[in-house]
Formats: structure tokens, C-alpha cells, sequence
């Protein structure tokens, strides 16, 4: 493609090459693709240590006073914006907020010039978040080399904070990843939370990754590791699981369904239920990225329950944009 | 009703009881029920402290670094939410801005997922507006320890950082409440201005409570305090008065009141004039919560005459906003 | 007019006069009339020490610590916010940002009860953006001694900071404005940008200033300055230019243009290439506003090429800004 026209469904290239800077340190976050197990660890382990427990006070530090992070949502969200905000102002960052309808972005200029106009008011991070596949890396492909772009969520395909945080919260509840037996459960052909997790769970070294949904909604080919089993049963996807992650269906494409009459129907078939975990290990977790459809993916008391790390893992997602941010624009300056 | 079902008309429960910590601290501020006077009274003395007077510098304390107060507004404001943000700000807070469309919250999580997750991030307080009634109560039955709630706006029931900052100015301009004639003037009927005014009134002693307005826009039995006089003649209601507080109406309104047929006679009838405020006492004074309604509720060279302290009220709601933060998170933090 | 009615097409008064505090400070900036070559000069030489090289830190101070700026934008903004932003907060200011809608506005309470509600929560200055014409002068006229306005983008009529920010990139690259032959080319009859760098440049002594457009296009007689020679023949204007301006062009405007077919009959009429900046002098520059079109009012590669200084323009704009916010706001200061 044109080293300057946006990317569209045929010519995404591979952004697991482009993250690094050539001192070999993360620039970028755009992918958990390219990135080691080492690398995933050191970052965990940063994560970690901006973590409080509930009740206290947030850790703070002032590592990024006098940077500017600015949030670029060309889709909207309120949970994971606010999430990097809480994240870059907690580092002391300044933090601009330009929620960018799809539309305008079309007739008006281009989203290079967009870019270029807030690098030259010296912005230091770019976190990006959009429906459509291909920006962020094409972003990160033309930006100057004292900028760094975070992924905040890509179409079907990549949402590497998302995965961090699982990660972060998997080893918190279970000491490791190594070895364990996890489920993913419901809309995985849409799931850009899954395909991330997928990725790093496998490079982490997972003892058995299941992905389990509809038919209708399995993996396409080529875009989960080859390591994953795909299962269409949930009996057989949550036997002596130690972690099972609910992942969010819009409730429209319950409709559309070969087999499945309603939202009852897929509860029955594919909801986690306190019935259900009695198949998993005795001390599974249950994970769910948010925003819930409780009584359709997941039992609303489960969701509740002392197996349930879902509110950790919201808690744990400001500490992996703290570690993120912290880490890229460190790297930059030590260039 | 269930513990986790939000409230809807007919199992609103009272609020008084919950806004207080088990230490007899304020923990919430959700109406100004269930507060006695000597509570009120340290609160507007409290107030005072971070009121500065017009062309000096604005009163700030880092009494809040660290801590995160989430603006969660359901209900579209300008005024109200600026207020809270620079309050939260000068006490050194950050501050997240949270618009949520009433129709996008019920299509997507639930209220609760909603405030979880964001207790999750470690927001300290909640300042919650919302067209309904019942939420704000709702929530804070619902929240963790560690988290306050303060309402800025209920449904036609409760705005109690609206009525501390009325008795704040009251008592600046006329030195205490007890004893004093206070009319408040308009459409008492929607007013959550006019509710919370009359339950701090009464609770610190005022001496004599007139609600005028037209007969369709009287209050609704039970809904004010006991020892407010209702009266639809405006004359009677000024007279003597040392407060005369009117109220915005909606323009709409005006059109369905009975022998009213318009605007030039809704003011003709009951809007406040400098010929009428010779009825009420030399010294009186006028105030409007805002907007303001000019020629409709008030005649607009009155709004800026030496007995308004409309700009004044403005002023003090800063104050009360950083009082009542700074209390409320100060108690959280000491248990 | 009646000092408290918002000016409408036919009674807008000139604001040069009131832009200026009693002791000769500036106060306000409205307009780039009434300000003379030493004032312009001053401001340059200020705006100067906020600039930093591409790759280093944003220049900081913390000379608007405890001051409040709010940007009241009525027409919709992303770039001009975006560098007010930023400005007040690398300076330590407080920001509040304000997204009006004129509709709302017209519907709701009046402008200046706006502003005297947001005066009264110590608001320092307002930066206001307006289509419509008049507003930040009329704000000007009726606020309190210790309030600024800054006109970020009024009409057709005035944006004195991108003025201030054209000056500082020529200054930077010639050295000079004096004696320069300058030509500013596309839309001018509906450009406030062309009309305050108009006005600058022939304050600070522009040697020829050109005004080329398509006939339909022109400016009216009487709003740019005397000075300007106004051409409808791009080379004639190109012709050793040490700068050349193009502007944006809406879309819309091309197909209503007399004797232009269409956006390729524009651009080979009056778009700026690289094959025409060889009638210009040989090291001139290349300047736009943003945001652009390129292919339209810019050769795409020549908006990217050496003699562009389009991006030293956004990062001498936030430079501009935090001149201006802290020599209003000191001014205010020190009466």
C-alpha cells in the first residue's frame, strides 16, 4: 500500500514488527503479537507495582509531569477512556480528551494531518481507539520518533491493554500463568478481547487454551493461535478449567443464531452459571471484560461471587495504562 | 424492593437516614432530610472558609491531591457541573467528566456494573445529577465504604448543595436564618430548589415559609415541610419578606396554567418586580438558583440591582461544593 | 445599540479600542486592530520563549497557577481547542471546557448571564470561538475589570491568535516581516484568518501584500486593509514571494464559483504546487491554517516538503496562546 493511505480490510500488515524502538524497549502498544515472554512479564511486573488494594489511596507517581497524553476514540467508550485518563493523570500527565465521531473524520482532513497537528503541539502518547482494523499501526507507522501510540481497542482484532490486565489478573489469583487449563466463552469471531488474550496467554505459556462459542461465532481461521482448540460445547470447554472468561454478545446477534431461539436459549447453552463451574477446577476464576449482559453470558450472582476477579480486573486496567504509558514515554526520552 | 433493582416512583425510599457514617460523620450528601442544624451550621461555617471575595484569587487547598471525584451528570448541565469541577480541582483532585445519555444507560450496563467498575478505578466520590428520582439514594445504598455520593440535581425532590449554598448567602447577607420571612415564588411543584430550600429553612429556623404560585403549580401535599404556608397571591406572600427567592419556570408550563393565558401575565401575576419588592421588608433581599428567566420570573434590572445576591449564590456554590467535598472524602478517609 | 443587547450584522462596533486595561496593558485580545507594531513585537518576543524544539519537552511554568481559563466554544472546534488547552495547562492554569451549543444558547439563558455566572466562579479569562459575529466584544464590553476574553475565531472577521502565530513563523524563517512580499491566496471574502494576518502584516510593515482569490472570492471592500493589493491571478501573486498563504476553501463554495468547473479547475487556478512556487522567491515559505485539503488549495507533497513551515505554525500556536493567556491574566493581576 501507499506508505500514506489508511489501511482497509485487505492491506493490514503485521504491526507485531513496529512496536519496538531500535534500542529494542517498547515504543508502541499496538499488538501483543511481537512481544516475548519476557517482555509481557517485565510489564506485569511493572503493572503490579501500581496496583493499591481496595480502600486505599491510588498510587501516584509524577513520572510523566510535564507530558501530554491525549485520547483519540474514534468509537466511544466511557470505561476504558476513562481508565487511560484516571491512568495519565495519576502519572501527572496532562491529558487531552478528543472524542472524534467516524464521520467528520471522513469529510474532514485526514487523520495523518490530525495527528501531525497534535505531534506539533507536542503531545507524547497517542492512545487510539477505533471500529474499523488498521489505524493504529498505521498511525504508529508515520508518526515522528518521539511519539508512541497505545492501542485502546481495534475493530474485531487487537485490545493489548485488555489482555495485560487479564494476564495481570490471571497471575495475581493463580500465581502463574504456565500450565493452566482457560476457557473463553461466547462471541470469539468478534472478540478483539479475545484475540488478544489468545496471544498472550499462549506466549505466557498456557497449559490449554479453549475457545468456546456458537458456531456461528468460532474463530475465523488464521486469527487465534494454532494452539487453541476450538470447542462448541461449554461442558467440554469449563472441565477442570482454572480460569473461564466470559466475553460479551451484542444481544442483536443473539437473533441471528442457527439453533439458538433466544437470549434464554443461549444462557442455557452458553452462560457461565454456578451449576456450570462445578465442572471447572474447585478454585476457577471467573473473568468478564465489561460491559456485562448479566443473565445472558454470565449468572448475575456469579458475577458477584467470591470467584468472580471482574472487579479486579477493572482495577488492575488502570495499573497496566499506568505501566504502559509510564514505560513508552520513558523509552522515548531515553532515546 | 430487591436490594439491587433501581427505585422508580412508587419505592423511593427516604435518604435521610444513610447519608451518615457509623462515626456520625457526613459520608453522603443526598437531601437535606435527616441533617439537624448544628450539622448544617458546620457545614456553611465551613463553607465560608473557601468563599473569597469578587477580583481575588480563588481559594484553593491540595486537601484533595490524590483523590478522584467522578462527575457522573445523567441530566445535561452547564452550571452545576462546572461548579463541582472547579471545586474538586481547587481542592486538588482530579476530576472525570462523565456525560451518560439516560437512554444509552438503559440499553447498556447497569447502573450499578457502571459504578462498580468505576469504584474500581478508585474514584473517591460520585457527584451524581439525574432527571429521575430515587438514583443517587440508590446508589449510595449500594456503593463501598470508601466512596461518597453527592447529588447535584434529583428529579423535582432533592439539589442539597443548591439549598447550602441559598442558606449561605442568606446568612452572609442577613446574618442568620431564625426568625427570618422567606418567600419563595414560582413553579414550587417541579422544584427540587424549592424542597431542599424549605427543608434547610425550616431546620434552621426560619421564621415564617411562603410558597406562592399559581394554583396548578403548588406543592404536592407532603412534599414540603409541615409549617410552610402555600399561598397563590403574590402580594401576600412578599409582605414583610427579608428573602424572596423566586424560581425558574419553563416557558411551556406557562401555557397550560389555568387563567394565566402568557407570559406578559405570568409576570404581571407573579413575577418579581422592584414595585412589588415594596411590599416586602427595606432590606430584603432577591435571589434565583439560575437561569434566569429575565421579564418572566423576574424583572431583569432587579436581577442586577443592590438587593440581588444572584451572583453571590453562584459564588458561594464553589464554596459549598469544596466544603462538602472536602468533608465527605476527609470522613471517608478517617475511618 | 443598547449596551446589553447582543450585537447582530448591522451594529458592530470596532473592538481595537477596548482591548487595552487603563495603565496600557493588554486585556483582552480581540482583534489584531489597535494593536501596534510594538505591542505585536512584544507579544512575538514573549510567544518566542514558549517555543521548544521538535523532540524536547513542551516548555512549562506555573505563572497561571490558581487561575481558571474556560474555552467557551460556540462553534464546534478541535485544533484551536485542543492548543488553548493545552496552553492554560502547561501554564498551571485550571481549565474548564465548555462545549455550547448555539441553538441551546439562543433557547436557554442569555450569553451574558452566562458569562457573569461563570465570572462569579472566578473564571480569569474565557476564550471564545463564535460563527457569528460581535460576541467576543460584547463580552468584552460587559464583564468584570478582572476578566479577559480572547477571540478564538469569530465569523468571518477575527482570529488574532492565529494572526499572532503567522507573524511568529515568518518572523522565525525571514527574520523579519518588514519589506516582505507576502501572498495569501483561496477564499478571502470568507477568511477571518486572511483578515487579522492582513491586518499584522501590514501593522509590522509588510512590503507588498497580495490577496489573490477567484473574482467571486474577493474581498469586500473595506475589510482588509488599504495597503493590500487585491489580484485575481495567482502568479501575478506568486511572483517573488518570500510568503505565500493558502487557505482553506469549503468544498462547497468550488461549485459555485463563476467560470471554475470544478476541484481540479480550482487547484490548476489557484492551488499552490510546487511547478508555481517557482515564480516565488527562491527560498519562500509555504504556509496554511489547517486544516487542509490537500489537493485542492495545496499540492499535497509541497504541504510536506522542506519549504513548508505548516507544522512550525501548530507548535508556535500553543507558544502564542500562553503568551497571550499570561500577559492578560498578569495584567488583571497587577491592577
Amino acid at each position: 500500500m501507499s506508505p500514506t493511505e489508511p489501511p482497509n480490510s485487505t492491506n493490514i500488515p503485521d504491526d507485531g514488527d513496529l512496536q519496538l524502538a531500535p534500542n529494542g524497549q517498547l515504543r508502541h502498544l499496538l499488538t501483543m503479537r511481537g512481544l516475548d515472554r519476557e517482555q509481557i512479564t517485565e510489564l506485569l511486573d511493572r503493572s503490579q507495582t501500581f496496583v493499591s488494594e481496595p480502600g486505599q489511596a491510588a498510587v501516584r507517581s509524577r513520572a510523566l509531569q510535564g507530558k501530554t497524553v491525549a485520547n483519540l476514540f474514534f468509537e466511544p467508550s466511557t470505561r476504558t477512556r476513562a481508565s487511560f485518563d484516571l491512568a495519565a493523570k495519576r502519572l501527572g500527565a496532562d491529558v487531552l480528551n478528543l472524542d472524534v465521531n467516524t464521520s467528520s473524520r471522513k469529510k474532514g482532513e485526514s487523520i495523518l494531518d490530525m495527528i501531525y497537528t497534535l505531534e506539533a503541539m507536542q503531545v507524547d502518547a497517542f492512545v487510539v481507539r477505533d471500529a474499523g482494523s488498521g489505524i493504529p499501526g498505521y498511525i504508529a507507522r508515520h508518526t515522528n520518533d518521539n511519539v508512541s501510540i497505545l492501542n485502546a481497542g481495534e475493530s474485531d482484532i487487537s485490545h493489548p491493554t485488555q489482555a495485560l490486565l487479564d494476564m495481570l489478573t490471571i497471575r495475581q489469583n493463580k500465581g502463574r500463568i504456565e500450565g493452566l487449563k482457560v476457557a473463553i466463552v461466547g462471541d470469539i469471531a468478534h472478540s478483539r478481547v479475545a484475540r488478544s488474550a489468545s496471544e498472550a496467554l499462549v506466549t505466557l505459556g498456557v497449559g490449554e487454551l479453549r475457545l468456546v462459542s456458537p458456531p456461528d461465532l468460532a474463530a475465523e481461521p488464521g486469527t487465534v493461535p494454532d494452539q487453541a482448540r476450538i470447542l462448541y460445547n461449554l461442558e467440554e470447554g469449563l472441565q477442570d478449567a482454572d480460569v473461564v472468561m466470559a466475553l460479551r454478545i451484542q444481544r442483536e446477534r443473539i437473533g441471528n443464531l442457527d439453533g439458538i431461539l433466544g437470549i434464554d436459549e443461549y444462557f442455557a447453552t452458553y452462560g457461565i452459571s454456578h451449576e456450570r463451574m462445578k465442572l471447572a477446577a474447585p478454585d476457577a476464576i471467573v473473568m468478564h471484560p465489561g460491559p456485562m449482559n448479566r443473565g445472558i453470558e454470565i449468572e448475575s450472582t456469579l458475577a458477584d461471587s467470591a470467584s468472580s476477579v471482574i472487579t479486579k480486573q477493572v482495577r488492575n486496567g488502570v495499573a497496566v495504562r499506568m505501566a504502559i504509558l509510564s514505560t513508552v514515554i520513558n523509552t522515548v526520552d531515553t532515546r
